[in-house]
């Protein structure tokens, strides 16, 4: 994330609590699923594996309080986590990279659920651009600035390889983009006033490795 | 990640610095890419914006050293970060859930890169069973115990509904199966000992909707 961002706007969730929303919303539709109505945040806490008190302050942020000794209206719980993360509303964005991994992704109709709209892809294989991923259009690079403004796009995902992502970040920048989320393992720079979102799958791996290692020879070395 | 294991297990790193060090292999290999051989801890850090104190802390986990007025090798400070990340070595793997994330991850070619190894998917549809997704079998839940043991696979992938989560993980925990990749929202729980990643997509949307909203209107409400 962007650090700059922290200390100058009001809104600004702090960033654990805004990662452990969705797994709140993640329960509370599958309880809803369920048929359960209503939830007490002793269970909340027991089943999500989260201190009771952080929860009551997580949901503190959306002005949502549990009523004493009924617990949290599901139905409330889960349309105000929704709207409040954003996976209600459509953002537009622009998939630059159709390779296997921006591929992958623009197939990914989970995304959609969760409020991403991939209008579009980018690719400079030419092979790429000019065809359809799942019924995207893909177009060359030199197509990124009128069609941001064209399908009114603010989120530029990165799924290039490495040695091109800083590139690719600075040219969606300069085309208008807002927020990008970057699935390279590349550190890309930008200048204040633009969100940065890392997902760095390949990191994770290197975690699980790690500890995966760890487990298997405890104490060798 | 599995807290228990890191209090009893000497190898252990801290997880920031186990996802800074892909950072740094990435920034590596593109400069070596470049024809460059050797890189100073001041341009290291500039370039990738780390503390250049933090880069030295990081790297003398891995006992690499950079040399007074010459620096780091890049070939030698690739290879050792490959070896120790564990992407040089193969790790098999199921992918439980082979339908739109699911298979959009077996078709992912940069995981393979990466040390990882889908070498058998698992689908509840009938219709998905028995087919191949990229080369890799798809089978049923039926098959995952013998799999697992028949084709020496330690990591389940889990990217089924949410609402699936914890039932799979505790049949691949059951099946043997010593650390899962979770893709969905839900928090699953595990006994100690298993190794749990979670890479939770959708997480990282919302604290990016979320900065976002705050950019566009930053002093509003």
């Amino acid at each position: 994330m962007n650090e700059q961002e922290s200390s100058t706007t009001p809104n600004l969730l702090p960033e654990p609590t805004l990662r452990r929303l969705p797994w709140y919303l993640a329960y509370v539709a599958m309880l809803k699923h369920e048929g359960v109505e209503k939830v007490s945040s002793r269970r909340l806490a027991e089943d999500l594996a989260v201190d009771a008190s952080q929860i009551a302050k997580d949901l503190s942020f959306l002005k949502i309080k549990g009523k004493t000794r009924i617990g949290y209206d599901l139905a409330e719980l889960e349309e105000t986590l929704k709207q409040f993360l954003g996976f209600a509303s459509t953002h537009n964005a622009v998939m630059v990279g159709a390779g296997s991994l921006g591929a992958a992704l623009m197939c990914d109709s989970g995304l959609n659920h969760y409020g991403l709209n991939i209008v579009a892809g980018i690719d400079t294989n030419p092979q790429l651009a000019d065809t359809c991923i799942k019924g995207i259009p893909v177009f060359p690079p030199s197509e990124l600035s009128q069609l941001v403004k064209r399908l009114d796009i603010q989120i530029g995902i990165i799924a290039v390889p490495v040695e091109q992502a800083q590139d690719v970040a600075d040219s969606l920048v300069g085309a208008g983009i807002k927020a990008l989320w970057n699935f390279t393992p590349r550190r890309i720079r930008v200048k204040p006033g633009i969100v940065v979102s890392n997902t760095s799958i390949y990191s994770h791996l290197a975690v699980m490795y790690n500890r995966l290692a760890n487990i298997e020879t405890p104490r060798v070395q």
